[in-house]
């Protein structure tokens, strides 16, 4: 039965990476004391070993240990006995093109399926939806494919922003962008405001945290769903 | 003898659409009456015609036509009496995805090797730079690949937005973006803010308006140019 939480951010402001959500990450990693790492994304550029050793930092808080998928020998080595996963932020396109190149979509979506908890910040949430194709962030890659690992019936939008009513900017706003991509484009997207997540457990997909989530669909006007709601019969 | 002015957005705030351009249109196309509009990037995913339709409307205004290059029945046709060019913004990904299926880019760059002038806006912009990789839009189709015209020996990040100190949104800025491309690719990126163009004028690139660019070199701190100053030793 799947077990996630597929948040917007991994940080949010005033408080240490992933603190607002330790409460939830003791309670999804119970049954794991070491956690595998997806550092592919690379936030910023830095090496995966950076970002390993960041992270780890980050979770002995919470007494767990984590291992980076690139510390083992191959990646049917990593999944083997994982306890749980967590795949973290950076760039979309750095990410999807390296679990492309590594072969890792498959076991990870397996993995998931089997019920192994998981954990996605930002490009990590991102690849749970159907594609990528409503990601944020810059193709400084260019990935085989933007298909993605399709936890969600739907695509995600992280960090999700609301338009500056008072900006004289012209760039597109986030709500622009994603009508264009409804052009094209059938799935629902959720803009995930920061400070949110989605509960996946099993069939059922909550929304978590203290705001309400924008949902867009092709050819409706967008709505808000509130948290602690269903997102079940949205796909 | 290459002629193009190279712009950041469409419109500035408080003026109509390419209002704030006008009198630089008027000496680049002195010699065209008619220009070839390209209207693949589909701002918020309005029709070809649509979009072509507007286009005109604005151009009117200093007494020229614009025929979209949908309108004729062949790519060759399109091009063989053009006297001037433009391509307006919208989705990137979609522009540069119908460039390629429509086999656009090698007769654009053609035309303005051969100096026919070229208007670029935004997305029609960026695809003067040697790649998209840049740009700020989202990922709603897959082209076939990144590469675009090399106009420019650099890309081109259009609408650039200095970071914002009051912001609690940890959402990537966009220098930390074009950082993380730089971890990946060499060349340079100019950050054109709004109301800012590049007047390409034979090998002679200049910074145009009342702003200061900002570049983006791969292990450099970035650093400000002034209006009026060349780039031509940027590559």
């Amino acid at each position: 039965m799947r077990n996630c939480i597929i948040a917007s951010t991994s940080t949010i402001h005033g408080s240490g990476p992933l603190e607002y959500l330790f409460d939830t990450l003791v309670e999804l990693y119970k049954n794991a004391d070491q956690i595998l790492f997806i550092p592919y994304a690379r936030p910023g550029g830095i090496s995966h070993d950076e970002y390993t050793i960041g992270v780890n930092n980050i979770f002995k808080k919470i007494n767990k240990r984590v291992l980076g998928i690139h510390m083992f020998s191959s990646v049917d080595e990593a999944f083997a006995n994982t306890q749980g996963i967590y795949t973290g932020g950076g760039n979309t396109f750095l990410l999807v093109d390296q679990l492309y190149r590594n072969d890792v979509l498959s076991p990870l979506k397996t993995a998931i399926d089997n019920g192994i908890p998981y954990l996605g910040t930002s490009a990590g949430s991102n690849i749970c939806g159907l594609t990528m194709q409503t990601t944020n962030d810059m193709p400084i890659v260019h990935p085989e494919s933007y298909k993605t690992l399709g936890i969600l019936p739907f695509n995600i939008n992280a960090h999700y922003l609301d338009p500056d009513p008072t900006s004289t900017h012209k760039g597109e706003t986030r709500e622009t962008r994603i009508k264009e991509f409804h052009h094209l484009n059938p799935q629902p997207v959720v803009g995930l405001r920061e400070g949110s997540w989605l509960k996946v457990n099993g069939d059922q997909i909550t929304l978590k945290g203290k705001l309400s989530a924008r949902v867009f669909e092709q050819n409706k006007t967008p709505y808000e769903i509130d948290f602690d709601s269903s997102f079940s019969d949205l796909n």
